[in-house]
Formats: C-alpha cells, sequence, structure tokens
C-alpha cells in the first residue's frame, strides 16, 4: 500500500511534509512516495533515520503555489508535483494521493487526471466542523456555490458515506439546513430537493435549521458550499474570538495552566479543522486527501495514518455503491 | 408622544406586557396605548402604581396566535390586536408600535395597514447578533430567501441607517458576505450586487468571509436571509453549548458566583436578541417594533425605551433619506 505525497505543497514544505510522513509512515506500516524536488527532500529525509521504512522520491522541479489559477498553473506544470502525484494514483502506482498544498490545485489535479466518479457533477468536501456536535457531518463545506437540487442530493450521498466510514455510524440520519424545519420553508433549493430527499430512501428527517447544527439532530446536514463555507468560517473564527475573551475572563483567577488546558480544549472543539489531518476530496474517482496549508509536521503524520485507513475502508467504492443504491431505489419510485 | 402597545402577543402575555410597558413609560415618560381585552388588561395595571403615567386601553377581543398563517389570520380578525395597533399608527394616533406577538403577524399587520417605503419591495431585519462585534450589523437577518442583487443593495441601505441611528456610527463600511474576498468571489447574487454596491456611493469596502463577521472588519454585512437566519440561529444555540460546557469546564475550580458571572457574560455574547428589547421592522412605512415571543417583562420595558429613542432619531424618514441620495448617486452614474 503506497500513498503519493506532494512534498512540495504547504507552508511548511518540504521540511515539514518529508518529517511528517515519516512519522506517519512508522505509525502505519504505510509506503510513501515523496512527490517533488529530490535535492531538498532527500535533505530533509537524512536528518531523520529512515531504517526500515518504504519511502521513495519521485523527482520533479515544478510545483504550484498559493495564489495562482489552478487550472492554468497546472496547464503550463505539467510535472507539478501535485500532478505528478495524482497520476500515480491513476496509474495504480499509488493508493492515494496527500497534499497541503493549494486547494484549487489539488481539486483541478483530481479533475483532470482522475476524473469525476460517474454520476457526481463536481468535487465535494466537508465533514463534523463543530466539535460539540462530532457526529454531524455538513456537507458541502466547500465551494460548490449555486447549487441545484440534485446536487444537494449527491452532497447527501456523500455525507452517509462519510458518517458510515469515518464516524461509524450504520444508519445516518440526513437533514436539509433549512430555515424552518416544516416541508415548504426555506429557499428554491431546498424547496427542489426536499422530495428528492423524500423518496431517496436515505435516512432523512426533514429540514433543520441553523440551531440543531450544534445540538447534533442530524448525522449528515446538506447545504449549498457558499451556506457551508460561510459556516465553517465563521466557526472557527469566532471560536480564536472566544479563547481570547475566556483567557482574559480567567486570568489571575485559576493557575497559567488551568487556563491553558481549558483554552486549548475550546480551540480543539472549535478549529475542527486545523486539528485534523485533513479530510477526502469526495466524488472524485480516486482518494485525494488534503490537509490544510498551514498543516505542521504533526497534522501531516496525522494525515498519513488517516489516508492509510481510508485506503483500507475503500471509501471510493463506497460512494459509487451507495450511489448506485440511491438510483437504483429513485428510479424504481419513477417506475412505479 | 405614544406608543401602540400589542398587550396580547407573546408567550407572557398580557401581565408581562402590560408591567414591562408600566415600568418603560416610567422611565421614558412616554405615552401607552395598550391594545387588547381591556378586563384583562385592567386586572394587571391594578398591581401596579400608575399615577402621573400616560397610559391608555383600546379594547379588542381578539388576537393573534402563535402558528396560524399570519396573512389569512388577519383577514378573519380584522380588529386583532395587532392590527389594531398597527392602525394606529397609519391614523397618527400612535408614533410607533411594540409588539412581542407572532413576527408572520407583525409583518403582514405591518404591511397591510403601514405597506412599503416607496422604493423597497420587502421588509427586512437584522442588527449586530455577535456580542463580540457589537458594531457589525448583519442583514438581512430574515427571511428574504432568494434574493435579488438590488435587494442585498436595499439590505445595506437599511443597515447603514441601523449603524448610524442605532449604534452612532457617522459613515458605516458596507460588505456583501461571500467565500472570497476577491471581486467575482461568490455565488451569482453575490456577483450581480457587487458592481451595484460599487457605485452606489455607500462606504463599500469588497466581499468579507465568514471569518469576519466576529472581527468587525465592516460596520454592515449584507447576505440574503437565508444565510442570515441559519447564521443568527447557529450562533444563538452554539452560545447556549458553549455555556454548558463552560460550566462543566470551571465546576469546583472557580467560586459559584464567578462561574455564574463568566457564564452570564457569555450568554449575553451570544445571545444578543434575547437580552435587547427586540428591533425594528425596516423598510415599511411606520415604525413598528418587534420583540421576542418570550421576553420577560424587564425586556418589554427596555423595548418600550428603545422605541421611544427611535422615535427621535425618526428612522423612518432618515431610511428615506438615506435611499434617495443612494438612488440619486445611481442615477447620476447611469447618466454619465
Amino acid at each position: 500500500m503506497k500513498i503519493a505525497v506532494d512534498a512540495m505543497g504547504g507552508d511548511f514544505a518540504p521540511a515539514d511534509v518529508v518529517q511528517g510522513a515519516i512519522i506517519g509512515a512508522k505509525e502505519s506500516g504505510v509506503g510513501i512516495i515523496l512527490v517533488g524536488q529530490e535535492p531538498k527532500i532527500r535533505a530533509e529525509l537524512s536528518k531523520y533515520d529512515t531504517t526500515g521504512l518504504d519511502i521513495e522520491i519521485l523527482h520533479t522541479d515544478e510545483y504550484l503555489v498559493e495564489g495562482e489559477q489552478p487550472a492554468y498553473a497546472l496547464r503550463t506544470k505539467r510535472n507539478a508535483s501535485i500532478a505528478l502525484a495524482t497520476r500515480l494514483v491513476r496509474e495504480k502506482k499509488a493508493d492515494a494521493v496527500y497534499s497541503v498544498g493549494p486547494t484549487g490545485g489539488v481539486v483541478a489535479a483530481a479533475l483532470g487526471y482522475l476524473g469525476m466518479v460517474e454520476g457526481f457533477s463536481r468535487p465535494v468536501v466537508g465533514g463534523p466542523f463543530v466539535g460539540f456536535a462530532p457526529k454531524t457531518v455538513i456537507m458541502d463545506g466547500g465551494g460548490n456555490v449555486d447549487c441545484r437540487p440534485d446536487q444537494l442530493l449527491d452532497f447527501g450521498i456523500v455525507g452517509v458515506v462519510y458518517a458510515q466510514k469515518l464516524l461509524n455510524i450504520p444508519d445516518p440520519t440526513v437533514a436539509i439546513l433549512s430555515i424552518g424545519a416544516e416541508e415548504g420553508k426555506g429557499n428554491e433549493l431546498v424547496k427542489g430537493a426536499y422530495p428528492l430527499f423524500k423518496k431517496s430512501g436515505l435516512n432523512f428527517i426533514g429540514n433543520v435549521e441553523g440551531y440543531d447544527i450544534v445540538t447534533g439532530k442530524a448525522n449528515v446536514i446538506v447545504c449549498d458550499g457558499f451556506v457551508g463555507n460561510v459556516l465553517v468560517k465563521f466557526y472557527e473564527s469566532l471560536g480564536k474570538v472566544e479563547v481570547r475573551w475566556l483567557e482574559n475572563q480567567l486570568a489571575g483567577k485559576l493557575p497559567q495552566s488551568e487556563i491553558e488546558k481549558i483554552c486549548n480544549d475550546l480551540i480543539r472543539l472549535t478549529n475542527v479543522a486545523d486539528m485534523s489531518g485533513g479530510g477526502p476530496i469526495w466524488a472524485v474517482n480516486g482518494l485525494v486527501m488534503k490537509g490544510h496549508g498551514r498543516s505542521r509536521y504533526n497534522e501531516i503524520a496525522r494525515g498519513i495514518v488517516q489516508t492509510k485507513d481510508l485506503i483500507e475502508k475503500d471509501i471510493v467504492n463506497a460512494l459509487k455503491n451507495e450511489l448506485a443504491v440511491i438510483r437504483n431505489r429513485l428510479q424504481a419510485k419513477e417506475a412505479q
């Protein structure tokens, strides 16, 4: 089992990527292909004892940088590290690609070299972003704005597979995020999606409201990527502001170590994505894992371990199977 | 100066409404017309010393209840307390109406008896909902879903008047909530609204992201009412969950009174709307103030005092003037 790692992506590449990959390889026993500038990678590798680890290097000089227009950058840098790493998955020389490089570039490489799972129109990202509701997945948390109702159903299907495979929830409940619980409450998108969910055979519990994101009322909450993106960023930023506020409130009243513990817990609960090793880009035809650009070696190590877990869980085929089941149900209902 | 108070609206009517109105009248010196079932109102009034207060009763047997379809309920109960109170404003027998009754009914009465300020298409609600950013107004926080770009501009104009009149900010900065700061980032609605804001002459600073709601980057942040509603409810619910979490973290480590103080502060910062006496329904042609249905007498008293303040600030005319200025600017640009 091998993971192609984009050694040049992220704010601390290649140093933290190489270090994180080594720790991840030690922990999980997975093979690693580090893709990027060989001399730099070799210099980093030489700092550690890698005896017994299955680590190779695939050299390329090119890599993407933050701020480039992703599709254009990939056309002009055909051998960018993320492109080469993704092609390793297409060529079945790696079982997954892991990158903390620019999101647009990772997605564009996935689209260009792996393509979509047939039946899905756009990549999807998301997950449990509220630490107080760890069993609630928000889909889409990314950039799918101006969605159609059938895309919301796609997000629901992805969310169900996420909840089953990553959170071990056998039959996840699914809800649409809206401004009222009743059918008929919401915008045109929600109203259009509601009947699709009703006949999908998913464990659909109807609409939920903003209140319900935090209380774990549903395991999967779908929304368009505009709403999801705003919510995730709002929540992360709020967490940081609250921690500063709490530090001030507690200063001098508790020992510093106690204050730090409480504040660190609050940051963990409110900045979930920062703390995890990243997550899959869903609905592309191969396992593509993306971590935060500011990930340090320890997050990257966690990301590698998680990637190995998702290879074993075969989430891409799980998604294909779930989609097939839903489609058959919908077709059966149409035929009635 | 007189405020028509819907004595039958809210979870604790008429007892808390009458008590709150008395306290509000004492504090502000404003005249009060209590609209509702006279015997019940009189029974409540008799519990207090109202010497020297300008309080009258306008009797009606009918009133709206939570859960009714508002427009239909108003057609069948033409003398519902909220209808009568709103008509007092139309007939210039009152300067404002205050209600903690069902939102739909208050809005429907305002639309039916006062109409819209010419140039606006729908009522708007909103305000500073994040206690950590008290100088940032979110518009629309209500139910204007599936908006057009020119409606976002309406929200911006309302927000500017809100910030000027209620927050004393002379030249408020205005931003569009989006998923990226650059022009061109966002959904179709945002992309359509951006050029309108640019040429509006408002103090427009571009797009802001979810992060920026909490940090006070703009004084007015506009979004459609779907996004606004989800954000406001998410935030309120989150605050309650966080307070419970914090109580558990601090239990046994600080004196109970200290814990209560910190937790009460956090509730105040996260449940801003609960703590205020309510807010205006904007863009209708008269001053209509709406408080939470679960308001108790102290919130209602604050609402009365705030209503008097907004009568003095003449916010309806301020809105008309701001709209006229913006329109002239836009027309001048079109003519160029």
